[in-house]
């Protein structure tokens, strides 16, 4: 059930054992909703028992948090490495909306919940997933800006515009699945396009 | 807690008690989720008891299955009547993406369960309601193949357009909230514009 995107999220930093309980509770998670699911069963599922769970997570919620907080960290520097990959903004932007998408087709179980599950996070957590959404949101914005400042974009009103880039990207994670006709990589780039066009590029620059 | 929309779902048509069980379930299932919510917690937000519950809805699948079939009716029915408000396929699309946007901001807590709790439905349910999902991406599709054709819109795969049109449209009902800086009509005008832009419609047909 772990799709591949899920399981790069922990690599080697954290021990067997949270690594497991992180992909136990993503796929309890996206199978029943956060609310239904309890603690018995995501320790279940990661073949412990409750009290083995506690010593990693001292709750649901703190499970949770972490994989928000990973999910957003995970696309946060997706995003500020487009940025920082070129100086031409329509290069930056379709770089953005590239790896965005691609990222949220491919990890559609962890987009589901990081997105969706943001009411259930604990106060101080969700704080802290709200300020990576702000940078996220900023970092299109400010390529937006810069685009519209070189006449590259025509763009009437850029906070709308960055929050529509953004929410394509987010709600590929809803309808994308394993079945769908185009692969994460090849979605991306449909995407990129249907970006640049809607900022208003050229067509010219589009395809290049 | 009910918005509008929400309440305009069911109409005069139902008795008074089956009206007060779906807002009462719509306000449950987005509190709570719909695993966690129970027939219980429903009938005590509709100030009946459970046995009451039962004489107008056999289980809260039968709820979660009106709410998402009358839904998807209303947003097919924006749908379809954007097609029929014109022959033009610059004024069908912007039609359509406005009222598909103002709905989803508007409804955003029934649009939210309509859209993320589809695996939840019964599977009887389920392929009535991937039924109207089908009318109302080939009605999407439908306006741009006639745009193209008509050279009105420029568009590489129309299926990745028709389905990003669709996307961005439900996709408010996850972000959007009363304290959104745009009213739903607002949003709508604006989402209209973006949509044409990114199916290529020419400059001077967007700002008409």
């Amino acid at each position: 059930m772990t799709d591949p995107a899920t399981a790069a999220l922990w690599p080697g930093e954290r021990t067997e054992a949270a690594r497991r309980l992180l992909l136990a509770a993503v796929d309890s998670f996206a199978r029943r909703g956060y609310h239904a699911t309890t603690t018995r069963d995501i320790a279940t599922a990661a073949g412990m028992s409750p009290a083995a769970l506690y010593i990693h997570y001292p709750s649901k919620a703190a499970l949770l948090a972490e994989i928000s907080r990973t999910g957003h960290r995970a696309t946060l520097d997706l995003v500020e490495r487009a940025e920082a990959s070129s100086t031409d903004p329509v290069a930056q932007m379709r770089a953005l909306a590239e790896s965005f998408t691609t990222w949220h087709a491919r990890g559609h179980t962890v987009g589901r919940i990081v997105n969706h599950e943001l009411h259930a996070l604990p106060e101080e957590d969700f704080a802290a997933v709200a300020e990576l959404r702000i940078r996220i949101e900023e970092t299109v914005l400010r390529i937006i800006a810069h685009g519209v400042a070189e006449g590259a974009f025509q763009v009437p009103d850029q906070r709308t515009a960055a929050r529509a880039v953004t929410s394509l990207g987010i709600d590929v994670s809803r309808w994308y699945t394993e079945r769908s006709s185009e692969s994460p990589e090849e979605l991306g780039r449909r995407y990129g396009q249907l970006v640049l066009r809607m900022l208003g590029a050229p067509a010219a620059a589009i395809e290049g």
